[in-house]
């Protein structure tokens, strides 16, 4: 129902270090289009959310309210207008005055700095982008920092409390980490093993390095991405007197989870840290890195 | 195309005192879509560009590459990638690469300050928005500064030039003043006018008053709004010796043009000022303030 237009940015996060890449439709003439636009520092994105989660959920309002009011209103009218900010579980908002991606209208916005541009294949390499991959982008805008930087604009209460959110402490299980190393660089070599086989299966681009890479997910790991629900099932415990700072590998896991970052998919656990005043709320080790399957929409090369 | 959610912001300008007021359709519930909208000093307003004038020009452009490469690539290809900003007449850039309406996916995106919101009536009225009337409304997202407003950001230097474009200084022709302060007031009572006849035909709202309500059209007006062919064709002069500072009033209009603002159709004309180095490059005049006749959507309260 949208006109899809540039595609496929990669998994990001709030996270400055995180890189997406955009490639624009071939029919939509990149080459022009984007003429000028590496001059600009940053730019906003506008996207589909098209992976929306809360279908089920505004499916039974609907059968409710199709019940109730039947035929006065269009199908669609009162669908989740207000929803819980994920970092605040006890307070309910309208849709339109928080940035959840339950909208009315699907269309996410979100800022990122522009990393590279390459006009002859329509590819623009973005940082900091917080979207999943096979986003389908409907624009790109330069951003105009005279007009939209405004310092004095102010949030409610519960807003800046989401900003001081403090962040984990990120470790690597030694296993994770030499598993990160060979799907990177290949396997290291055995005494038997030719060399073509040591190919690496997963290509650290558009990050300029591996470190670039780790840092990246470290970054995303850090912000504690666990759902709303994910969190109430899984509180981070009161920290017991025998945890020591640095200690989180003798802890037991309170939680496991999953990422798909980059091509890759990470495991990760999250561990109690020992309750120091400034301390972090918990630990997340990445556990375990496993190369990710290609998608049939990688291989036709992302195109929309 | 594109399900439309809001209504109806008025006519705008980069003009901080300028109003719109947006009326959300009523089957969205926007008593509770709206619910801590207030809180925000700031949002963001996506918009459909619902009155691009370009089609001829892009007619013709799809009629030639038809007859190029039929059937290779789908009608929509190519068509005015790039544009001429308004203010860099010899300069043409990528549509992506900077905010001409004239864009593939026609979205538009504007920064506006909350100045007031009715969630039971679900109006919000709005400061600064560069809209025209009867603009169909996407979405509004709360501004979150912490995460959009980049002060170090850069722009190439033709956009940083044109921010630095001076403004005109505006004055009013005495007859033009008394008929705006006639259509916000009522006509002067003359001698055997019974008093019901004196109602004021204009309503200020959502301006507070008279002198809001000017302030914003004189910040309209100060930006030279004339388009790129205007100026070209009217190019202001070179500022005649014999021009004084402030004696605009004895010197020709080398323009006359009109503006719909608020309810208002204003007629303005541009006077050359004479050469200071600090100069106005032109001074306009309010020449005319006529009533605009009620359009059927105004009449019907503005719903999309």
């Amino acid at each position: 129902c949208y006109r899809s237009r540039c595609g496929t940015p990669r998994q990001g996060g709030i996270v400055g270090g995180s890189l997406a890449v955009l490639r624009c439709a071939r029919d939509l003439n990149p080459a022009a289009a984007l003429e000028g636009f590496s001059a600009f520092s940053h730019c906003w994105v506008l996207y589909v959310f098209h992976e929306n989660t809360n279908l089920p959920r505004e499916g039974k309002t609907l059968a409710r309210r199709q019940g109730q009011r039947k035929g006065r209103v269009p199908l669609w009218q009162g669908v989740c207008m207000k929803v819980a900010p994920p970092r605040c579980p006890g307070l309910r908002v309208g849709v339109l005055s928080c940035r959840t991606p339950h909208r009315p209208n699907p269309i996410g916005l979100s800022l990122a700095r522009v990393v590279s541009v390459d006009c002859a294949a329509g590819e623009v390499v973005l940082a900091g982008l917080d979207v999943v991959d096979g986003t389908p982008c409907l624009d790109l805008k330069p951003y105009l920092p005279s007009y939209e930087c405004v310092p004095e604009a102010s949030v409610p209460s519960w807003v800046k409390a989401s900003y001081e959110e403090p962040l984990m402490r990120v470790e690597w299980a030694p296993a994770a980490s030499a598993e990160l190393a060979a799907l990177l660089r290949g396997p290291a070599a055995g005494p038997d093993d030719p060399g073509e086989e040591r190919a690496a299966r997963v290509d650290p681009r558009p990050f300029g390095s591996e470190e670039e890479l780790r840092r990246a997910l470290e970054g995303t790991l850090a912000l504690d991405i666990r759902s709303p629900l994910q969190k109430k099932l899984h509180p981070n415990p009161a920290a017991a007197p025998g945890y020591a700072d640095g200690g989180a590998e003798e802890a037991a896991p309170f939680f496991v989870g999953d990422l798909w970052f980059h091509e890759l998919h990470v495991t990760y656990a999250l561990l109690p840290v020992s309750p120091q005043p400034d301390a972090a709320p918990a630990s997340v080790r990445v556990e375990r890195v496993d190369p990710r399957p290609e998608t049939p929409a990688e291989a036709d090369g992302g195109l929309v």
